[in-house]
């Protein structure tokens, strides 16, 4: 019998896998290992495999083939119909915009990065401001150009590149709950935490025995040191493919907690991409389902298992036996006040988990007004400091730690913001279904053993790999529609009721 | 104007270079950085990408411009004719052999290596010798295939994969004269170096200690760490390109000199591939010429200049600063003698220059009597042992300490052998001229000025690229012929007259 089609399609797939295996090695050593002077020839090295793979993406043997295996497709069981179905978003994603505009992206977008953080040094908005301009006229004709060929919303084709199947109606309620709730749920917070301050955490821990407890603990995670590895970087992050998985952290000699706590993070990630389904791993529909979900995977292991009673219970003895500490500021109660702290502040990044919505919240209308003609550049300091004033009752000094604190728009990423406050959400929805189905999840956190989440979370999430939608997804893993009720009432039994 | 074919194919070589740069980034990780298990991933990144050059060099629209741009070649400067000349040997190379004719080869040689290992390891060679056959096989319709394509003899045109321009014509005067000379010599330096045994090194050298000389002892080559790495790996080797150029080696906890001068080795071939001509980096002229040359950059560092009495006076204070060691067997003539003692061995890898030109001999005659036809494969082993006894005045005990100790004829690599010991022919005669051309060369060496050596090969050898065959490259840089003659003076000259 010929190879049909689809069999042919599956085959362009595998090599498009391997060269994306291949670009996030390369990735991998630019961030952990490169020497500091060699990234121009990193550069060729990237740009000539991805322009191979854009290549492949769009060739019109691809294209042909797709139209045939479409019009087979009722031959094709559940998992590979999906699978076309990712294959063919992929091809509409990159043959969407014209090459000449995606050029014209880069080189405006690489400009931009540098007056950015020229702008952002010298806290002056108005170096930056004539380049966001010229990114963002060309991310209008971008996000025009792919909701044409999707049949989407301009800036609903932008999420879809990077939550695929995740729509602003969606997000749009999720948002409006955090909006509701969350301003008088951060005064209540701060206000009972003012009255109990924790002990502060001090000392030098060294990055021997931080890394060694890391290792521990993501162990105990489950996290395949066969088939991983764990090193510093910058900024920390998750690179490689199922079956070669790269995590990094950054350590702080002066608080055992934040290296960990981004290791685990990263680690929530890893098992994400670890944990979709074997025989698909090459192909499209093996892979995790976009941004939101990976951080809902990220955010589900950092903030909700980690930063919790329970765990603490099960790090203690581990933080006695690495850093040999004792005293009333390292007991778990106290450790637990420290790693649940509410603070106002400026910087998205430093968030905690009670005003971090807030930040993206304010990004997302920002951007969208953006991008649909409603706010223009100049006016984007003046409307970001009123936003701050209005949700977080707060007003940035400077542009620097106002609209000009992440690198984002600069980029040209627009539609990437909401996975982060959308990821929460799914986090915690998992979460509350994870726990009502297992009474007895507490005690298996503090004794450390982890299993009990993370192979729920490999059969509900995971084992999906990019088959539904979020929306379809969640519904499936949880019996309930994505909304923000399940993390509202996280954060009020965490913050408000788990007052011991 | 319209682009000329030439210049058209300079582009497609570009996209050539940045996809070996990916492969080799990923052949360093594979061996310095990689999961143990994730070797079968990092395989199907390998494949997919060497499978791309090779699609982009045997395509016909290469093949194309590369028979417009020869129509044309009289526009061409010299550089660019040379450039022409090494991208259709490129070619001829890559289309030559038929993709079936490789994949045997690839499945013969893997299934070839692993009996290689299990024979060695039980010192049984017909375990081999059925696998050996049919690799020898496959390997003799190649390089029949090869030399049609290339108008060469076949065995030439084996070799003319490893050190382009080489034939065994210029192999045989050089090994000839290693044959009559080496015997007698040998036997005349055991002799000597009997009457005055060195004084043993002992102790345990720490890993970071090591590291840190090694790195001041790279640095005053000029090695450059902004652009470079050193790592360590089972087998030193050098990966990356120039812009990131990787080397490792492997250190010995109870020797500082293995390490050292296995970094050292290294060290000369990076600074071979860094000194070629900068803006001919990506393009076949701008690359080095060949194994034998490259050989002979890494000898003439390490063997050479290092191991010798001036190099050890600049290396003794910085044993002492990073050692803290003192006393008689770590004075300068001390340690010369222990770092140039002569054996007579069975192993290739762990011989001294002086009697390992002979091991290489072996091999070159018994693999051309193989690939001819003149000797069959179960006779390998008495042909090996013969030839030891002869040559070398050792009998292999078995298997493993004969026939089998190098993987090389398992892989397919025939041809490959003659380059390490036409390497040390090379740097011998280099040496030889600079030194004439230099006569204060001990003084810089023993100040640890090395730049006298560096500039003087960076540019008689490295700016040259791949524009010159070896022996064009021999006569221009030393205004002598490529011959043995200078490498056996260099021998004799250090091993007995200087009998200090």
């Amino acid at each position: 019998m010929a190879i049909t089609p689809y069999k042919q399609l599956e085959t362009e797939w595998q090599r498009l896998h391997a060269f994306s295996g291949a670009l996030s090695l390369l990735r991998w050593d630019a961030a952990v290992m490169m020497p500091r002077g060699s990234s121009d020839v990193r550069g060729e090295q990237l740009a000539a495999i991805e322009t191979e793979q854009h290549a492949l993406l769009t060739s019109p043997k691809v294209s042909r083939l797709l139209e045939r295996a479409k019009a087979g497709a009722g031959e094709l069981d559940e998992w590979q119909q999906a699978n076309l179905r990712e294959m063919s978003r992929q091809r509409d994603h990159a043959i969407a915009t014209p090459v000449s505009l995606i050029t014209r992206l880069a080189h405006a977008t690489s400009l931009a990065e540098v007056r950015w953080a020229e702008a952002r040094e010298k806290q002056d908005f108005a170096i930056f401001a004539p380049h966001l301009e010229e990114v963002l006229h060309l991310v209008r004709d971008r996000a025009a150009l792919l909701g044409q060929a999707l049949g989407l919303a301009p800036y609903d084709a932008l999420i879809d590149g990077f939550t695929p199947g995740l729509r602003s109606a969606e997000i749009d309620t999720v948002f409006r709950a955090y909006s509701r709730r969350l301003p008088a749920l951060i005064r209540e917070v701060i206000e009972r935490q003012a009255a109990r301050p924790p002990l502060p955490i001090a000392g030098r821990f060294a990055a021997g025995k931080q890394r060694a407890m890391i290792v521990e603990v993501m162990k105990a995670f489950g996290f395949p040191f066969d088939r991983g590895r764990l090193d510093e970087s910058d900024h920390p992050f998750t690179e490689g493919v199922a079956g070669d998985i790269r995590v990094t952290t950054k350590l702080d000699a002066t608080d055992p907690f934040k290296g960990l706590l981004a290791a685990l993070h990263e680690t929530g990630h890893a098992l994400y991409d670890l944990g979709v389904p074997r025989e698909w791993r090459t192909q499209p529909v093996g892979k995790e389902r976009g941004m939101a979900l990976e951080e809902s995977q990220s955010l589900l292991i950092e903030m909700i298992v980690c930063r919790s009673r329970p765990f603490l219970h099960y790090l203690k003895p581990l933080l006695e036996k690495h850093f040999s500490v004792s005293g009333p500021e390292w007991e778990v109660d106290n450790l637990y006040h420290v790693l649940t702290q509410v603070r106002r502040g400026h910087i998205r990044v430093d968030a905690d988990e009670v005003t971090y919505p807030l930040h993206v919240v304010l990004r997302y209308g920002i951007e969208r007004d953006l991008l649909e003609g409603r706010l223009a550049v100049r006016d984007l300091p003046e409307a970001w400091n009123n936003g701050m004033l209005e949700r977080l009752e707060v007003k940035p000094a400077n542009a620097a730690e106002g609209c000009l604190q992440d690198i984002h728009w600069a980029h040209g990423s627009f539609g990437y913001f909401p996975s982060y406050a959308m990821g929460a959400a799914i986090a915690a929805q998992l979460h509350e279904s994870l726990r009502s189905r297992t009474p007895d999840l507490d005690e298996h956190l503090a004794r450390g053993d982890f299993s009990v989440v993370t192979r729920w979370l490999a059969e509900h999430v995971h084992a999906e790999g990019a088959r539904l939608t979020p929306p379809e997804l969640m519904k499936k893993a949880t019996g309930k529609a994505l909304s923000a009720a399940a993390a509202l009432r996280y954060l009020e039994g965490k913050y408000l009721e788990d007052a011991r």
